[in-house]
């Protein structure tokens, strides 16, 4: 084949195709699965504790009704699905009924179609900073403009959301949602305390706007009390599903593998979710759809979310363990309670993206903290994956991360003696800083 | 629950939503589950024909690696799955490689990722008049003007394509591709003739844009001689894929329940496509994709395929014998040579959709002509499936949907003898024309 121009269309591309990037993650898939590389970049359950003979289960339990299967399904999904769903957010103390849920392929689509509902181009949006590198590709997509959030250790800071959408009001923007990861944040760690939950509903309240809660870890906790979901807290104050629109996910307490999530949201919004799904796939996969049916219905489902809990707890702990005995003093982690994630806080002078080929060369990959930015943030951050590499590896792996750490702290220290000896003797200082 | 006000966030959504609108079809799949309906609105393959056994077969084939099946996958789809393509492509006399192909959920989402890439708002798209309603869908999310090209017994006419493009240049309308469906054309049953996908390559080739081939149907050929691929005519002028973005799916030589299919382009193009998938739904399901490359490996595809084009072929015969036999002479239709669809045009002063309700009642459904125009001409057609449906069950709804029609004509016949009556005695005309 002949070499091709890459930008031999650029004329006929759409605007927005500018501001869309891929994803450091997905990018980095084809290196990550490289024999002996240690890899702390997924986001990965780890689905090896599923079993082959649990698989073979569901399987032979659908055959029979194999030609359903094999055929186009509802848009909003399956009742026994939409059964299932019940049923898992009543495990996380959230009510909800079928008319208030549909199916989509992976929380992503339920991104995607939020997004495609409510931003027209240059809306705002107010995200978590940093936040879910997937939320800001779905999301770019409409072209909004995003404004970040700071967090602390009990999350998205409430006094903060609101003065940032006081400063939009004034300026004309017109923000249309809040969107926040509560629980065991991607890429932060960190968990909404209860009573932001509430101030944060207020401030939606107070604004007019909807808040997308996307829900992907609350199950995955390994220690502490589990905190209502805000869409819980919203029912049990108005009586009914208003201005949270809730996504959940089968990827983390089943199986990433089947595409399959939820968006739970009043009736007036899921209509408009409904034709937008239309035009982006039609309907979720029936063969999917059936096979967790049969699964949530026949197997003990908890059973398997306990079993990955206590193996990814091992895992945290090996990784903060990991951390606090090699890190130097200067570098700084979350300890989350749960979730796939910690996020990991370097100097300041530091490139966590210049720093990852020197890691990935010693066999360690991790994620920079720029892709959880929509403006170029991020930069002295790593997110760190615990839940898919065994304890030992993880320990090693953080091992050899501290020495490329150091060796770039000490680089620093070198030039910055040299520049403090250049001005001395006159000479120009060094440039590489 | 207490009622809730459908356009509680009216004041938040985007402007787009206005646009969009839910497919005819799919709105209609709750009440053509319906027992004892005769549905000639779908446009299902008779997944019944797979077999449980050969369910079975692929299912147990994969279980020693369901902790993969279960797991995320690449972006742009499973190596072993792009063999497939090749091989399926190569059935159909289209050269493709690797490189040049992208693995979608569903030939929908392949709708869905080129519009995102190449549509400004106001951007302009050439269709057919009619097409497919799933690719409108689609496409109103991102707001483009849409010209339909008039088509004949040898499907769209590029000198009217040519005039429409004349025309927008003239406007300055910047035209970003050709929209067509060569092949047993949905719904109008019409398939291209290979001078004109020629002359439609010369054409665009001419205005410098981009042809999208949508091919679902190609494969489900019960007579007549396979057409070469728009896709093979540019690879064999050019020598490689340039400017034709072919659309490929599963759904009619496997299943539709694996939402499975692909987009064939070149490496720029796939690229954005890439960034596009990434936002909507990260990867296709791993799952669905091991099956199909399972049975694609193991099974006797092609003879599924004609095994398929067999039962459709009856069941074709048997709606043209039936209209030919029950409909009166004043309604015309075309005779495919494959695919699933038959297109009904109705005397001028008839209204599909108005008559609809009325072919409901008598337990006979079809998808109304409107929904496949942009802009609300088609009132007068209507869309007849005939591969879900046995022939005995086709030849009645044909008789019933016949009776519905004369009723209607018949209907039309009194209102204009009354209202020449009422002209002549000096009363009103009726109001009800």
């Amino acid at each position: 084949m002949p070499l091709v121009d890459l930008d031999r269309f650029d004329f006929l591309y759409a605007s927005r195709v500018r501001g869309m990037k891929t994803a450091a993650t997905r990018d980095l898939m084809a290196t990550l699965s490289r024999p002996g590389i240690i890899s702390l970049a997924g986001g990965f359950p780890d689905t090896r504790l599923f079993g082959e003979e649990a698989f073979r289960e569901i399987s032979r339990s659908i055959a029979a009704n194999a030609a359903q299967a094999l055929q186009y399904g509802p848009t909003g999904g399956l009742e026994a699905v939409k059964d299932v769903i019940v049923e898992v957010m009543a495990a996380e103390g959230t009510p909800a009924d079928q008319e208030s849920i549909f199916v989509t392929t992976g929380a992503q689509q339920g991104l995607d179609l939020v997004a495609k509902v409510f931003l027209d181009e240059g809306d705002g949006i107010l995200c978590e900073g940093p936040t879910y590198a997937g939320a800001l590709n779905a999301f770019a997509a409409y072209r909004p403009r995003i404004a970040h959030v700071p967090m602390d250790r009990a999350g998205m800071i409430p006094s903060a959301a609101r003065e940032t959408l006081k400063r939009a009001r004034k300026q004309g923007l017109s923000v249309k949602f809040i969107y926040t990861v509560p629980n065991f944040h991607n890429p932060a760690g960190v968990t909404m305390a209860a009573e932001r939950r509430r101030e944060l509903l207020e401030i939606a309240e107070e604004f007019d706007l909807v808040i997308v809660e996307d829900n992907p870890y609350g199950m995955l906790r390994f220690e502490g009390e589990p905190l209502p979901t805000l869409c819980a807290i919203e029912q049990q104050e108005v009586g009914h599903p208003d201005r949270v629109v809730y996504l959940g996910t089968f990827s983390k307490i089943f199986a990433p593998g089947v595409r399959l999530g939820w968006v739970h949201a009043q009736p007036g919004i899921l209509h408009k979710i409904n034709v937008g799904k239309q035009g982006a796939d039609l309907c979720s996969s029936n063969l999917s759809q059936m096979m967790l049916a049969s699964y949530f219905k026949e197997a003990d489902w908890r059973a398997y979310v306990r079993r990955q809990n206590s193996l990814y707890r091992e895992r945290r702990d090996a990784m903060l363990d990991a951390l606090a005995e090699f890190m130097p003093r200067e570098v700084h982690w979350t300890h989350p309670e749960g979730g796939l994630f910690v996020w990991v806080t370097l100097p300041s002078y530091l490139d966590a993206t210049a720093m990852l080929p020197r890691a990935i060369a010693r066999n360690v990959a991790y994620v920079p903290g720029e892709g959880f930015y929509a403006g170029g943030a991020g930069k002295n951050h790593m997110r760190l994956n615990f839940s898919f590499v065994e304890p030992e590896r993880i320990s090693r792996g953080i091992e050899i991360l501290a020495e490329v750490v150091r060796e770039r702290m000490e680089l620093r220290s070198d030039l910055e003696r040299g520049a403090r000896q250049g001005t001395r003797s006159g000479t120009p200082a060094g440039t590489d800083q």
